[in-house]
């Protein structure tokens, strides 16, 4: 992988610090000593490529996302930053635990119950760091 | 359970069929003979409760159950029931195939994938429904 | 929502309070101040509707749900929750590390040993709080 | 692995055939030509080990499995072995409906829902071979 | 995204052809008329970035993909697809039904058996090729 | 359960530790007071049938084991069992973390960035093992 940035990884940097702020750049900075690459491809691909579209916005964006996240049950550390992102772009606590509420539906209760929770923490998290 | 329908089943009823349309309909008939009560579940606590609440649009959540039934691969005939109530509440196929794109990234390419399939089915027979 | 509990509430409330004891009064105490329609959602459906229905019995209904949970290995907090009320309602320990070994045939051995593991840490916390 | 069977073996096939009938069999013939040692494990490990344990009783573990592979979601074939078992050792099918509507708890209406079809299609099946 | 090709994508085409053959290009092509770009990621990403690396030979890369869309057990297509990459590159039948056996302690039986299932038709199909 | 041992117990035990070392005894060292039966079928079947298998070596076993795991994303304890694994087999830790890399294709970034923390934390944890 050249040293050089490409213009698609400049691009998808720029949006990963729009939505996803310190918490994204984090997740990348802790890539740096085990999978630099891995990092790079979430911003060149992730960001530059796929978060770059201007299909749907940013809100609709991360409303899929963290609907996904929270139905695959698996991933909570990403489904964290997604809240963060979601909240960063406009989406509010109360439209989140909506999305929690409508996920009881297609993923079950406890699915609905941990990303409540996830939001919970979040939500306690950006109070202590005002 | 009563015979006589609740308010909420009726206030689902409605729903169901403004949203999911003939769809979503002839899965609960197809209930009728097996499990009558999974169908009124269905209906009461999905629509009459969770589909009624109004902090989300339906536009909005049927993003968010699209992305969900993607993300988690394994409902191939709920995903399509919902991707014709996502283009019947006014979601555009090609907010759909953006929605697959950005799955890409959080359940991997093959969910992707056969999400997009799924769309190109359901496209094809709302046209020879025409 | 209305501030009246409905019946299906009520009836809801008892069954949740025989089956999963403490442990589920408390998960609806924490939805209060994030999200306390989602409780009244598991009270009112899962438990009012759902959990009140007589042909399967309180045993039956808790070693399937054990076993589901430990199967989708997803959803740690709510299986400790489910192991609590299979043993408040009559299954032996003895039986539940039973539907543990049997599930390494369907979702395979670490599907096995997180179930095996968090029967452990239910039976040591049961054990402390004598 | 030796062509003489062993006692694992032997005991495997016969609780094989009085739990699942002539479906598990079809199972194993149908790996002959392509993986014949894995037939071998489900018999010995499968049936031989696990299901010839006394602690569940029949009707217990086809229960706990019916709810584990309807709740993964991902294993339709089996899901069908499986209803055809429980029904073979006494389960009603009115209970593994009953199994289904549990499920939506905790894996969701679509689990829920194929389950309850995979239910439907063996019925019809098992109705069709008197 | 620009019409001209990018460096990325010849070389993930070429990628492409080398590993999955026409069952490759054929899932492109399928992708066309509803979703292109989707196509264009998963050569420029998919093949121009990540199988160019060269620490993994394919054929470790392939027994790596298999066993993980066996062990995921929601992705038959994709599956199919890899078997037969795998086969291209290199990696006998028999290595492949016995990652499928090694599955069975990681995902179950059900996700071996489909598996295998799987394998077995692409054989056939490879067969009627000839 | 006889109390003494099989040669498929002592085989397996013996790949086990061969494979696995301390991390793999450790596990089943703490299944002995509440599922010993639980430890003696994974060395029995797990390590005595499936991994004495000659087919595959340990390295490509290690290799494809990873790979599922990782995919799966809900294991995580025996994920970083089997990372020590294959780098106890001569996996290299860069070729564990193209693994992740590959990962990102067919499960998404989420399950590629948890196994690589994973992995992470393992390489750390065998530095100060030293």
């Amino acid at each position: 992988m050249d040293s050089t940035k490409t213009e698609r990884f400049n691009k998808g940097w720029d949006k990963l610090k729009e939505i996803d702020g310190e918490a994204g750049t984090s997740v990348i900075e802790s890539l740096k000593d085990i999978s630099p690459d891995l990092g790079v491809y979430i911003i060149e691909y992730g960001f530059g490529d796929v978060y770059s579209r201007n299909i749907l916005d940013n809100r609709t964006k991360e409303i899929a996302v963290v609907a996904a996240l929270t139905a695959m049950g698996n991933a909570e550390p990403q489904l964290k930053v997604h809240i963060n992102a979601a909240l960063n772009v406009g989406v509010t606590s109360e439209e989140i635990s909506e999305i929690m509420i409508l996920m009881s539906l297609y993923s079950g209760f406890p699915s609905a119950l941990n990303g409540t929770f996830a939001l919970k923490e979040v939500l306690k998290e950006r109070e202590s760091e005002k």
